[in-house]
């Protein structure tokens, strides 16, 4: 088993922290983003989509989709679960999750993507035709951004975690796309709530990984 | 128990074909999006997001997204099984399910929010401060669902179902998103395979659900 993975960007972040949380190694192979590695012949054999992270199994199936690989690793090691376990938090898990990525995480992808010049003509990442960049979407990005932020300081406000009483998946994608946000200097006020899981997000062992 | 539907948007279709796939019940409340019934403050009571499905649980939990009603459902009735059972078939329903909402049924919604006349200045759905619609996003959406396709036909030349040898929750998000396309008249050519399985999955009973 392998996985593709590459320095920098927020994906392949997730599935990294989603690991060190689960105390899970994986032989890892480095794709260089910088020199659009992702996009070369070799690569796209391996993960047409074009884009990292991808686990490679041995029987050569290769999950190219960040919860996809982190649901595999779940199923094959339930302990400690990062997905949920009851009926109730499994929903809670997935519905946490699937917010941060729709209002927060395109948000700042949409901001980000849309605006840098190497990324003219190539505004979605992967192995696409020529997709041009869509200067509204950033303005609608940061205001997304905005919004979700609010939205999430409320949450946090109520909850220790992003999707109840423990870490899950959802704190992995959100502290991750705060992450992404600071990175490409999507600046915004600082929200107490936000700021406070944030810290205890970043002192975790797995913030480093 | 209550399930918060909505007659002919894509989203709560995928939960009510997943529940008749798996023979589920649940009481049902209609939300009428022709009066905008979802943003009232009586249903923003229920789920502030603004959006249909959601399902009330009955100690108040609100589940407001598509996927997570669903695997709420499938934790407490696994089966027929619709997301895998094994980590490889888990890890593929995940995969493909995410790509086709990530290159298929995000593009439909990019070209129908971003074009009528209706969503001026409510191109996202829900409850969001006033975002314009975006042209570019029809076109993007256009080509978006074109490659899609022929990515899928792909796929579905070499596989009976789009996850693997039986039904999953990634052929329904599938199906919803090539009649959500119909629906908005975001015509393209026939591909042969897309075709075969989508005769398939509307011969089934869940298609009228």
């Amino acid at each position: 088993m392998k996985l593709y993975d590459a320095v920098w960007a927020p994906s392949p972040r997730k599935v990294r922290m989603y690991l060190a949380e689960k105390g899970i190694h994986v032989e890892r192979v480095m794709v260089d983003l910088r020199i659009d590695e992702q996009l070369t012949p070799a690569y796209l054999a391996i993960n047409p989509r074009g884009t990292v992270p991808a686990l490679e199994l041995d029987d050569g199936t290769v999950l190219a989709e960040t919860s996809a690989i982190c649901r595999y690793f779940e199923a094959r090691q339930p302990e400690p679960p990062l997905f949920g376990t009851t009926a109730e938090e499994i929903g809670l898990v997935e519905a946490w999750t699937r917010r941060i990525e729709a209002e927060g995480y395109a948000a700042v992808g949409d901001a980000f993507r849309n605006s840098r010049p190497v990324f003219a003509d190539r505004a979605l990442s992967g192995k696409w035709p020529a997709m041009p960049q869509l200067p509204g979407l950033v303005e609608r990005g940061r205001a997304m951004w905005e919004h979700f932020l609010d939205m999430l300081d409320a949450r946090l406000a109520q909850s220790e975690w992003i999707a109840g009483r423990r870490i899950s998946y959802a704190d992995i994608c959100g502290f991750v796309a705060v992450e992404f946000a600071r990175a490409t200097k999507l600046h915004s006020a600082e929200r107490a709530s936000v700021a406070r899981w944030h810290r205890q997000m970043a002192a975790r062992p797995s913030a480093e990984a």
